[in-house]
């Protein structure tokens, strides 16, 4: 199987889907407006390039919430997306919040460091939500949902996520088709933790790479050995499904004993458009 | 019906079922600790009780996060949960972490506030969880979880919540029975945002009222106009419907835009425990 092609999206079907989709969940809820954080990477620019497709970029505020280990490509970057769709926007240091913190916890690791820094852009992303009167749109891609690559309550939060299925690769395809820079598309992701650092660094392995294995084991469910016989490493085949497994519990509701007849979670899980 | 006596938990059996569900969730993962956040109230003066049976006390660290808000009696209840459970603990003020923002933002309502203050908590939660080596234990129980009354991302997150099945007067009378302090759970409930609040005043209604309605509404099924025939007045029903369904978003993940064959959140989502 020529798994490239098969990743291959179409584009204007697929920009028709994730506007109208953006468009439906918010208005359903009387909702106008929807709110995002803004890095100046590729996967929150397409966000907002379809949100302000899907709402009017009068609708639409960009938070940009830098640290000081923010590089300054991102700044210029995230202005660039600002200006060129016209939506509002803000710059919150979150340095202030954060440092008091980190002071008198100097022992902290990278990742921890990380989980902070994306669990307070959450929290000033969600004020804002309030103060804006919109719906906080998301910026996690399948690739990262599946890996777990990111933070639980902190980048993965949102309302609604127009590109939750769509991989790395996929959303590079977007991104160019719906207009985000070049630049912006070929730059390395980064989170921005330290200076240098790259996802496909830290990961071990390129989203090129991992996209297509991804693919066969989700969408195509090959098993191992299948994916092994494909052409894959057994030992990369092996690190992606202990991820996959691993980060489980980021893709789920905290769990709830179950005591009575009907809970939370378990029986009482309406769809989130019950009866409105 | 009697809804009192329906609602009257078998508590030797609910204390066993509490118990072995947060040892199995946490064991089944590899964890041997607990971590949660304890205010002196009875919800999260309970959880820490559960915790420290199912885990042992030394594995347990109950953190208490006052603001300058914080009722002074609140943490010499958390101090006496801790000295008769015999759990680890730590004080982390959040104020510091809190106040660059809010002076930032004088405009603030309550709930705004609120809301910040409780995710600044899961912050600090989350991050004690690496260190700690331990997962996050809820708080947040049944009446709480269908009213909405709490904060997305911020008490309502947890990995394992052994209390999200027990209304609030359940959970009293549970308290009573592990051993928790008559005084904290005779208090009145508050999320303290301000002095003199109570959940009660805030709710507009008693959790003993609201249980009942809530226990016909969900756990018995009843329709709208049945609550009405059983004795409940027509606008409280409503109001309590209302409530439950504006709410729902907090019960449900992010949605996510469906366009492949499989996504996360509607085809690719395995139980907690999948392969592990």
């Amino acid at each position: 199987m020529d798994i490239t092609t098969k990743l291959l999206l179409n584009t204007e079907v697929t920009r028709r889907v994730l506007v109208a989709f953006l468009r439906r969940e918010l208005t359903r809820f009387g909702f106008e407006r929807a709110v995002l954080g803004l890095s100046g990477g590729v996967d929150s620019s397409l966000s907002c390039f379809l949100a302000a497709e899907a709402m009017g970029a009068e609708n639409v505020l960009a938070l940009f919430m830098p640290y000081r280990t923010s590089a300054a490509e991102g700044a210029e970057d995230a202005q660039r997306v600002i200006e060129i769709t016209g939506v509002s926007s803000k710059s919150v240091d979150i340095a202030p919040m954060l440092d008091p913190y980190l002071e008198q916890h100097p022992q902290m690791s990278n990742v921890q460091r990380g989980n902070l820094m994306a669990r307070m852009r959450m929290i000033v992303l969600y004020d804002h939500s309030v103060s804006w009167n919109g719906l906080v749109v998301g910026t996690s891609n399948k690739t990262e949902l599946l890996l777990g690559y990111g933070t639980l309550f902190g980048d993965m939060a949102s309302a609604v996520n127009p590109l939750g299925d769509l991989y790395k690769t996929q959303l590079r395809q977007m991104a160019r088709a719906v207009g985000v820079p070049e630049a912006i598309v070929l730059k390395p992701p980064s989170a921005e933790l330290w200076a240098g650092q790259t996802d496909e660094g830290e990961l071990g392995f390129t989203y090129a790479e991992v996209d297509e294995l991804l693919y066969l084991l989700v969408d195509e469910r090959y098993a191992p050995e299948e994916a092994v016989a494909a052409g894959f490493e057994a030992q990369f085949v092996d690190t992606v499904i202990r991820r996959i497994r691993t980060a489980q519990f980021k893709r789920m509701l905290p769990v709830i004993a179950k005591v009575s007849r009907r809970d939370v979670g378990h029986d009482f899980l309406y769809p989130r458009d019950w009866g409105t």
